[in-house]
Order: C-alpha cells, then sequence, then structure tokens
C-alpha cells in the first residue's frame, strides 16, 4: 500500500532526467503523492531536484515544497526567481506560505510578497507574517468556513459551496454576525442531518472553544487535547474570528515540545537534526560540556581537599563513580517524572504528598542499595567501619539527590525557565559535586579523620 | 474563555452535594464541558464523585468516564453495577467502550458485555477487544460513513445523515463495493461542492491510503503524519473496510511515544505518572539504579587495579568525575541525535557521512575540552607531562563516548530494541567503566607507572 523509495527508482529517475524524457518522468511522478516526491528530491542533486521541480506543476510543487527537508527546500528555492516562488506560494495555504516566506533571505521576501497575485491571499500572508511563530496568530491559517447567523441551511450551503474550494479540510463551520464576531459553530453533522429550511440561528452550537491571537502554542495544543478538538477558532481582541487552527498543525507542536525536553536532557540547546553541519551540532551541545566540565572542576577541588581523607581509606575513592552514577541517575528519574507532570498538568506546584512519595522511594532504594553496598565492602575488604560510612553517604546522597531532583523542575518552573534543563547535565552534574562533598564529609564525620 | 477549576467550586460542589441539591448540581454541572466535569470529580472524593455521577445523564457521565484519571475512574466504576457500566458503554464509540471494558477485571468484564443492550455495538465491541492494542485493529473506530460506489451524490447525502447520527466526526467518506472492499473516498468538501444528481463513481478518489488491521500503531502514525491524514481507514486480509482512525487517537501514540523515549533516558522503565504508587514508582525505577549500580562496582575494580597510578600522580583522582561526566555527557547527546533520526525516520542504519559529522564534532569539542584541562591543570599543579597524559586520555575518552554513544542505538535498534535505552544509565554507566579503563591505561602509558 505504501510508497517505498528505492535506489533503482532513483537511478531510474536520474536517468530520465539526463536523457530529457519529461514526458515519461511526468507520468512516473504524477502517480505519486507530493510527500513521496518530496522524498525522491531530498535524495536527488540539486540540479535534477530543480529540473523535476520545474516540469511539474505548482499545485503539486507547492506541496511538495512543504514536505522537503530545510535544506532541499533551500537549495531548490535558491534555484527559483521571486516570481516563480511567488506562483507556488499563491497555490498554498496562507500559513503554509507564510512558513515557507519566512525562512527567505529579507530582500528575496520582500520581492516574492510583491509576485503575489491573488492579493487576498497576499494581504492574509503578510497579516500573518507578523505574529510570532509560537502563539496562535503564527500557527492559524486564514482559510476557515464561516456562515452568518441570518441566514437559512440553504443558503448557508450554497456560501459554504464557494468558501470551501480554498479550505483543505471543512471541519466545523463557524458562524459569525455582521460584524464577523465568532458567536458560535454548526457542526457538519448538523449540517447534513437537518432540512435545508431550518434557521441557522436555530441549530448552531453558542458554546464554542476559542483562543486569542496571542496565546501560546503550546497552550493551544493543550487546550485542543483537552477538548479533544479538531480545529479550533482564532479571534482577536474584540472577538472577530481571525483564523483557525486544525490539529495537524498541533501535532507538529506536541512533537517539537516532546523533543526538545528529550534534547534538553540529552545537553543538546537547539533543534538538531542528523542532516545539520557540525558547526550547528558543535553550536548547540559544546556549552553544555563546557558547562559541566567547570561544574566537575569543582568536584576536583572538593577531592582535593580531602585527600587525607582518602589516604588514610583509599576504598573512599573507589566508590566515587558508583556514587555519582546513583545520585546521577535517582536525581534524573526523580526531575523526569516531575518534568512530565508539569508537561501534562498533572503537576502545578509543589505537592506535599507527591515529594513524600518521592522520599520513600528514594528512600527504598537507597536503603536496598546501600545494604548491597555494605556487603559487597566488607566481602572485599573488611573495615566496616569504612564500608558503613561509604553506605551512609550513599543513602544520603540518594535523598538529597532525589530531593534536588524534585525541587529543581518545580523551581526552574516557577521562574519561566523549561524544567526540562533539570534533566540535563547541568543538574546532574552539579548533583555529583553536592554528593561527593556531601560523602566526604559523613565519612570524614563517621570515620573521624 | 476556558474554563478553570477553583476550590470555592469544588466547595460549593460539596455544599450542594451534602444538602442534596440535585437540581441545583445538575444546572450548575450541565453548563460545564465534560472534560471539565472529570477535572471536578478527579477532586472530589469517590462518594462525592459517584454522586454526581449518578445524578448526570448516561451520554454525559460517559464522556466524563473517558476523561477522569484513572483511579477515579476505577474508583467510580467500583460504585456502578455491571448494567450501569453497560449502559455507559452503550453511550460511547466502540474503541472508547473497548478502552474502558480493559481496564476492568475479567469477572466484571464479562457480566458488562452481556448487559449491552445494542446487539450491533456490543459485537463491534467484542470484535475490537482482540486486537492487540498497539495496532490499527486497537485504536480504530467501527464508526465511519461508508457509501457504495454504485449510489449517486442524492443516495449518498440521504443515507450519511442515517450513518452520521453514530459517527462523531465524519471526516472523509469511504466508498467500498457491494462487499465492502474499500474503494476510495469521497471528500467532504466534493460532496458539498457537487451537484445531487452526480454518480458517486464519477466524483470518488480511488487512491487513498490505508492500514492493515494488524499495522503497528507507530507505524500508523508514522503514515498518518507523513501523508497528513486526520482519518484513515484500516482493511482486513480481504480488503475488507473493517475500521476507522482518527488523528485524535494518533496524537495519543505519538505523546506515548515521545514520553517513551524520555523515560527511558531518564532510567525509568514503565509509563509512571506522579499519582502512581510508591510500589509501581520503585519497580519502574530501582532495576536501573542497581543494573547501574553493578556496573559502577566494576568501576571501583578498576580504580583499585590503578592504585600504585594514583597514588603516584595523586591528581589523576581529582579529574575522574570530569572524565565520566563529560564522557557520559558527549556520549549522550551522540546518541538522542541518532535516537531521534531513527524515530523520525531520517536514521536508517549506519551512514558513514553522519558518522564522519559526529566524529567531527566530538574531535572539536574533546580538543577544546582537553587543552582547557591542560592549562587547569598546569596553572594548578604544574607537573606538564601529567597534565598532557590527563588531557590525552581525556580527549580519547570523549572520541569512544561518542562513537559508542552513535552505534549503540544504531545495533538496539538493529535487534528490535528501543534505542532511547541507549540514553539510560545502562549505557551512561558502561561509558564510565570504559572511560576510567581507557583514562588510566593511556595515562599509564604516557607516564609509564
Amino acid at each position: 500500500m505504501e510508497f517505498k523509495i528505492s535506489k533503482q527508482l532513483i537511478a531510474e529517475i536520474e536517468q530520465l532526467i539526463e536523457s530529457g524524457q519529461d514526458g515519461q518522468l511526468e507520468t512516473l511522478l504524477n502517480d505519486l503523492h507530493h510527500a513521496d516526491i518530496a522524498e525522491i528530491l531530498d535524495e536527488l542533486d540539486v540540479a535534477d531536484a530543480t529540473y523535476i521541480f520545474k516540469i511539474l506543476d505548482t499545485d503539486k510543487t507547492a506541496e511538495i515544497l512543504l514536505e522537503l527537508d530545510e535544506e532541499t527546500r533551500e537549495d531548490i528555492l535558491e534555484q527559483l526567481s521571486p516570481k516563480e516562488i511567488a506562483e507556488e506560494l499563491d497555490a498554498l495555504d496562507t500559513n503554509d506560505a507564510v512558513d515557507i516566506i519566512s525562512e527567505l533571505p529579507q530582500s528575496i521576501k520582500e520581492e516574492v510578497i510583491l509576485e503575489l497575485q491573488d492579493v487576498e491571499h497576499a494581504k492574509d500572508i503578510v497579516e500573518l507574517l507578523r505574529y510570532d511563530e509560537h502563539t496562535a496568530g503564527g500557527l492559524m491559517h486564514k482559510e476557515l468556513v464561516k456562515v452568518n447567523e441570518n441566514w437559512n441551511v440553504l443558503t448557508c450551503v450554497k456560501e459554504m459551496r464557494i468558501q470551501a474550494e480554498n479550505v483543505t479540510r471543512v471541519h466545523s463551520i463557524y458562524v459569525v454576525d455582521d460584524e464577523d464576531r465568532l458567536k458560535g459553530r454548526l457542526s457538519l453533522k448538523d449540517l447534513l442531518t437537518t432540512s435545508t429550511k431550518t434557521a441557522i440561528g436555530d441549530i448552531y452550537i453558542r458554546k464554542l472553544n476559542s483562543v486569542k491571537i496571542d496565546t501560546e502554542d503550546v497552550e493551544v495544543a493543550r487546550i485542543m487535547q483537552k477538548y479533544d478538538l479538531e480545529a479550533i477558532p482564532v479571534v482577536d481582541e474584540m472577538g472577530i474570528l481571525v483564523g483557525r487552527i486544525t490539529i495537524d498543525d498541533i501535532v507538529d507542536v506536541i512533537k517539537d515540545e516532546a523533543d526538545k525536553d528529550y534534547q534538553l536532557a540529552a545537553g543538546i540547546t537547539q533543534d538538531v537534526e542528523v542532516g545539520d553541519s557540525v558547526l550547528e551540532m558543535t553550536k548547540a551541545r559544546l556549552p553544555w560540556l563546557l558547562i559541566g566540565m567547570v561544574i566537575e572542576l569543582i568536584a576536583s577541588v572538593v577531592l582535593k581537599d580531602n585527600e587525607t581523607a582518602f589516604k588514610k581509606y583509599e576504598t573512599l575513592i573507589l566508590f566515587i563513580p558508583l556514587l555519582s552514577a546513583t545520585a546521577g541517575n535517582i536525581g534524573v528519574q526523580a526531575s523526569a517524572i516531575v518534568v512530565q507532570g508539569l508537561a501534562n498538568g498533572s503537576v502545578k506546584e509543589f505537592n506535599r504528598n507527591y515529594f513524600s512519595k518521592e522520599v520513600t522511594v528514594s528512600m527504598i532504594s537507597g536503603i536496598i542499595i546501600s545494604l548491597l553496598l555494605l556487603a559487597y565492602h566488607s566481602f572485599m575488604f573488611g573495615e566496616y567501619m569504612v564500608g558503613i560510612a561509604i553506605s551512609i553517604s550513599m543513602i544520603s546522597v540518594i535523598m538529597i539527590a532525589a530531593t534536588l531532583g524534585t525541587l529543581v523542575p518545580l523551581i526552574l518552573n516557577k521562574y519561566k525557565i523549561d524544567p526540562a534543563i533539570a534533566t540535563g547535565p547541568f543538574v546532574t552534574t552539579t548533583n555529583d559535586v553536592v554528593g561527593i562533598m556531601l560523602y566526604f564529609f559523613i565519612a570524614r564525620t563517621i570515620l573521624s579523620v
């Protein structure tokens, strides 16, 4: 059923391009979905990709443009004149067009806008370009189907037929008053199931969720998920219907959010992908490595200060990696649960019940690990007091790590910093240092060094 | 616009329940969205929640049931008779009903099924219960709108009005032949924009994606995202249309996948939430801590073997935390990029270009870090040879970590193990041990200890 790209197919296509058999090329490609053609173009070199791009008609290429990898898209657009780019954009939904325009260099951007043929469309694009991409305004399409509360089903359907021409997916129909203020919605289902004489005023649903133009994208995603919406209308300060956000735009927001958390946890600042340049990758990663380094240099100082202790009881040293790793692991576990809780709304602020639960969990883990460690140490080295010292410091370090792991994300969140950072290198390495300090402090007290 | 739950509201509701003012309670609640009522019930104690549950009518409570936290749902269902539960399920879409049934204890499950009134609905539910929840069959609804290829638009619309009654969202209309084999789809838009006399055969779109009943849920999600679909039909081995998956079901799959990766990276095996019991949490977390512990015990052995080295050059010890942390961080970074690449399909197998890129990135980072370290060491301790030894081992450890970080997820993936494990405790702690070994090996060779 589904298309699979193959080396042979690529070879065949390159062959057809070389021998300039545009006819065959077209017939071959026109059978494919634009997402699949995009996949092919990503595999070809710029020249070939542009060649194909130019023989296909605009409706298709415009859609392809959206599916291409960023680099391939840039490469191809560089080969096109502002006029040619404008033609592509004329064939796209407003917010898709905006996504592409905003990737263009400023100078070209303006030329392209001037070249846009459909004036209404151009106006909409210029309007959308004004909004921050991380707000409802940046996510919304201008394309939607709206009807006046004073019409009846028949007029409504007639009007919709016209409007629907420019709308990829109708979803629900919005009902507005004469000033275009959003009053409610009309479900397609209702429309299918009521007689044509009925007045819209009698059948439309007055209660519906909408978002303000400046609502944050993640908030829009949360609302659409909570109320299980496939589209949500966007209104301006005066309650006038200005656009619509559909679930497929939200899917990306949700994925990006989740990916961002994962990357922060892995110590990667911006969204890097396999395709990115060495420079981009280094820029996204080196800072975290350096932060980690500086923090761990403190650890080296701490160790230096405790020389006397581990010179006297050298087994203390042997368990430093175990100590840091365990503290790190439990800290990250604790943070991860809170971070996800904050993300899905099940955690809002510090919660005593949850905290005591976390403390219990880490207490149990701590005791088990410490006892195992005590057994191991006694078996390997005898020196019971040292073993006890190590075990006790281990359990305390675990408790501290769990506590920090739980609190740090909450604190970060309170100060509007992404809590996912708590599962990243910065906090884990800090955990190391704190852990090592505590470890020696307790060990020395017990062994009175 | 959006509902915000408040302490006052809860108090008011508890008051109304106490004084048994069902009337006011109903009027108050009927204005609210079921997702909001669910939020309220989650806050109330079981008795109150069940009380409210019983005064609201089934259409509402059924929807509420879906939105409740798992615990609250369990608690309430325990208060209901199989007959009452069956009534709720009769009001739900098949796959929503199935989600709830599958949470019930086996014995009750069967009683409930017997109590279902709508036989067709019951049949569908029983059918869906057979499919693995992580396949298309487990995700799909039985509710959909299908028309016969031999009808015309008018008959089609008539039929649809009837069918649409049981379908929450119409999306596209599927076209089948007399044997119910899926032939294509009819977009609502087309239907709105063509005359009623047109024959379906002339306007329906023959090309459409569909998935097999046993397709994995993540694969379904990938296809729906790639082709930007809001619904996809599910067919059986004979190509017969058996159900439909809508984007809102897929949103959960996507979120769960992303969350799973994040949790594996954080060393949490099953999907734990803030609400889970101490036991569940410990079960999900302790194993990773113990694995980490065992691995780090090897590190302690390695350290023991190198006593002579760090007794002679004690500064070697001071940088062990720095070494492990850096190796860990760079390893996780490398893995995370590959893991996400595998997830979004941009990485499929070992790729020389990407690998050499990764090596370059870590080489650059390694050189910078080692030079800084060398400078620091020389400044603090003089002993240049030792500083050089440490720096050289550091850079080699970084290179190894980056290599393992890149390869491990690919290997795991090859053997059908979730590659996200590579960003978790197991691999990072292993990295530690390998790092420390290498560190001392190189240091000792250079310093000939």
